[in-house]
């Protein structure tokens, strides 16, 4: 790698994406430069654009979630398992770089994604401050951050597919207490729906449904494991709810997961569960607008289980990798990346994840054109 | 207890309660007859007598929680505590009389409040079928149903100043995992929510905020154990909101009990707790219209759990006796009690409770003029 | 089929089995007779033939978990998915064919395996009160049996070879809040030991160990989806513990099952097991002796979860059913039973079981010579 | 306060406990000075004597829990709670200083307790490292350690009193998932004992057992709220199961707690629970030698929960807080601390705790002769 590292920066939401030359980083003790082999375009970075994140620090180097080679390593380095890192190593780390452990979110509620001082990479650093998103040939991994090796067995590529999608669905199956044998429908086929069928599919869920768009989407879906998918635009409310009804003896699914991020899918998803089910909200990453819910029907008298779902713990990072190496290729989600691009083409990137005209836009920043 | 026995009817929904004889019922095995001591005029009375709830074989006799003697007695007799039971025992049972044990909510969800064959005393059996409500002199107990002595020193008073709340309160604490030195905040202050503020109270639950109308009730409120009250009317949601917010270092509660059955309680109750805290709700027994909630503030990036709670169990009748039994007087519940109604005054009871001229109606069948 | 129907009858401990012939049982309404395609023998039998269980009323007719085909039902009968039922279907049914509802067991702590009147086929019910065991041409399903078609893809063979074990895997893995990408160590290759492996394969977990003997059931575990297995005989605690840590990065595993039923497997799981794991305990059916442990090192410093399993609900038998309909021929749980008798054989079946020569026998009452 | 500071050491096991004295510390930004009001020497503090605790760095300066003024501070400085602290405010602090955040046990296992990194006041710091210890006049709070205002209503000698126990005693009833209504029986009734008796009596527990040893700590069992105590030496473990039975139905208590940190216990406890109750075993911090238990009566057949408990975290911390100001004079923790102790009396005080003489000594290092 020479010294000198290309990267794209967002100067300011709806502004075309910038390409910026940054010296290669000295490196304090216990942190390494990781040679960027893919990142992501994501929802959240769309969302970045639109300029519908608050306090961001413009301008960004995006891109939260990345795998690479560990190029360069300063002092001895621990992964998260407590295995020596090497440089050479394919690598990933979590995205969450610092929390502050001493917050009340933190230290007594248990629950770090509330964390008041955390730090994600690809959104809470600004670009001046350094390589601190995957849209950039290397990436500045500072002492702390955790760090774990790729499985052999796991593409870049794979990884990448699910990306930032595949810790949220870890995540958002841990607060569902999916266990084998329970049924689920998933709103909404962006990375992190599709991410969440693949990975109940190979945690032994019973039938999966989709509801999503456009029918690529619903192809993809029903390849990473969805028994039954309903076109979003093709079908109506009712009609979905007479056929899931009809499917799981008149009673609804065990689990839903809403990943839509649409007002319209609160307002469904309650009734598409069995009585005493569990519902998931992940979705609304931003605001989408009002939804409006009968309490009684919704939620009171179906003793449903309604919880929101933020962001993702090391313990997530850990437990995808752990699937991923047992799992292997019986979790296809490099297919949900479906086309790659060079760091000069990511307005279009993002605008064909705003279009939907791919369902994961990857980053290869070193692919010339 | 002479053959004759009165009973105070409801014909229908809006209809005059009329005051009906029956003979006294023969006993199969296993079956019991209660001398009604005390019984009640819920929330759910005022439903019935407004025909909101569905599926109910008028003419019955309402009144699903009461508190009796045991007046007879067929066969050997054993309470839920395992042990026998005998003519004279002051007495309680626990109102939902059947369950099927075999439909998927009963055997398979653990869920049997969604029972499809539930009965309840007061609410699903019609009146021509016999005492199977507390608006009697006398109430049949048939075999199966779940009986327990009342502990000596528990006053007929004070079980039914709780009545079918006090269950409902047990079921809401199990739903929002109340644990000592949680704070609570419970919004209305009918008998399902002061009840609920009792029991947190003799939990060890930290600061318990209350929200509800009128002034009477706001002082049982704070004689129940609620440390700081908001008067619906007087205050707004804002102010609400930042005072809660200024009482908890600006976190919000570990827990919200929703106990109005409002739309608007809804709509304002996520935003008082925490985030990653507990919301039970508890009060929308029936329809109360929609509510409009921004799904990203309120629940996803709250990580919120909402949880619907419905009806009650055995268990819940078991640990509201224990509770009564170790805590005794600390628990006032029979102040929620306000004014005793004679069978034949029971038009007024229903026309004070839909007022909200008084909190909780009790009914003494053997009161005389 | 005839009116004279065939039955192996345990008359006593240690005594040989007898063939009867029993006369066609009237049906009252609700009831139905199951031709009995497959039962099994199972560790159970095995103790009832060693008369170790107390209060089995001998003589018996064994065989708790069995699959056949509706031969005859009086009245309409449904399905505890809520179906109804009709002669001809392939039928499975609960073992556990009463529970009270009514106990402290039942009705307040839920945990109705522990119902003071629970009634079990093949255990508690006397010979000449008819046909309640699976070592019999056809068996009496009693009105409120738990009953459920067999889902198509899986054959008598399938369900069989998982059999009594299969259900209590169920239980064990929800007992172990077993989730995906989770590491599981299995003691003991039994019919328990191996259901096991196979459902937690499929659920996802991470790496899987398994300990037991001899090396035929070790081969069968690998099949099954154990990735390492350890010969109880050819290795040592030490080596096992040793290993185990050298391929969990130090930490053991996060879940231990004991389905060993040994008084030594007690003594070294607990340090199979990672520090805050879960050590699920469902191997001791029967008293095997004392255990020593030193509590300080194997649970209290560790911060273990130790779990009890005793027996199976309805629930874990329909999620049983749901894993085989969805995973189908993924679960070869065919491969466990390895050799088929005939009623006129259960003496072989019996010692051939007690030598662990086979690891499942399985019955087929309609086998001729 | 001059700038000599006063404080015990405890140069290694079994020696005399010797009087150093200390410079006034510099303080680092973030970093604090607490005027010790009061330390307490407590059953770790014994066994640190016998030197039955490994890796512990002698010279050390005892005294892990204490409560003081702050001295001084140096820069701004927020407590556990977000808000600012002052000099003067009367404070104590949570007595794990340093967890890595980045191990498994941390960050994947969510098990801090674990952590491999931990270091504690009052144990693992050398005395020539500085004052990390209670046993001295002033203790250094290192940046990040976790602080709190005391409440107002709490006074030192309530807080100590109850002290490191206390905090067990928090996690103790989390890990026993207590909920008011529960019976509960504990092992033991030395400060963890006492101080878990204590907490459940005001968190609504229903009937609690006690057993314990010497008279005058069951006198304090019963005035923290026992209802029923069992004198260990008096009583044999035939009788108290049997009277334990008897009061609760013939089942057994829902939860036990071991807190008595003998062999024998263990072997007691299980058996004094109800089937399917929990029993949380607190009280082997250090190696009490074998115990003998049978697996099938004792675990498996009682489907019972066994949850080893090891140390405590921030939440547990700051719920003790919030019990004990909410609750105040209810939680008569000051009467466990029995006598209070010079820093030149500590040998004494040693030998009094290791005796059982007193069941909790306090410290107080500003106290002369």
């Amino acid at each position: 790698m020479s010294d000198r590292i290309l990267a794209a920066v967002m100067a300011a939401p709806r502004q075309p994406i910038e390409i910026r030359e940054y010296a290669r980083p000295d490196l304090p003790q216990g942190a390494a430069l990781l040679r960027t082999g893919r990142s992501e375009v994501c929802g959240t970075d769309v969302h970045l654009w639109h300029g519908r994140l608050s306090g961001v620090p413009y301008p960004i180097i995006p891109g939260h979630v990345s795998a690479g080679v560990l190029q360069a390593i300063r002092g001895p380095l621990r992964g998260i398992h407590g295995t020596p890192l090497r440089e050479g190593d394919r690598a990933v780390f979590f995205d969450v770089h610092r929390t502050c452990g001493r917050c009340r979110p933190c230290a007594v509620h248990r629950t770090p994604t509330r964390c008041v001082e955390r730090r994600v990479y690809g959104i809470t650093d600004p670009a001046d401050e350094g390589l601190f998103g995957g849209w950039s040939q290397a990436i500045y991994l500072e002492p702390g951050v955790h760090i774990a090796r790729l499985p052999d067995r796991v593409t870049f590529d794979q990884y990448i597919g699910g990306g930032c999608g595949l810790l949220t669905a870890v995540h958002i199956l841990e607060r569902a207490a999916l266990r084998a044998g329970d049924t689920l429908l998933v709103q909404g086929t962006g990375a992190v729906g599709l991410s969440t069928i693949a990975l109940a599919r190979v945690s032994g869920a019973a039938t999966i449904f989709a509801i999503g768009a456009p029918a690529t989407r619903l192809d993809l879906a029903r390849r990473l494991g969805a028994d039954r998918v309903f076109d979003l635009n093709a079908t109506s409310v009712d009609e979905r709810l007479e056929q899931v009804q009809e499917l799981t003896g008149g009673e609804g699914v065990d689990v839903v997961v809403e990943a839509a991020g649409s007002a319209r899918a609160f307002e469904e998803g309650p009734y598409l569960a069995r009585d005493g089910g569990r519902y998931v909200v992940a979705g609304h990453y931003t605001d989408a607008g009002a939804s409006s819910i009968n309490v009684h029907t919704a939620i009171n008298r179906k003793h449903l289980d309604v919880r929101g779902c933020w962001g993702s713990e090391p313990a997530h990072f850990v437990r995808a990798l752990a699937m991923l190496e047992q799992l292997g290729p019986a979790v296809p989600l490099a297919s949900i990346g479906e086309r790659t691009y060079r760091l000069d083409q990511l307005d279009q990137a993002l605008a064909d994840a705003e279009s939907m005209r791919v369902t994961k836009a990857i980053v290869d920043p070193w692919a010339s054109a």
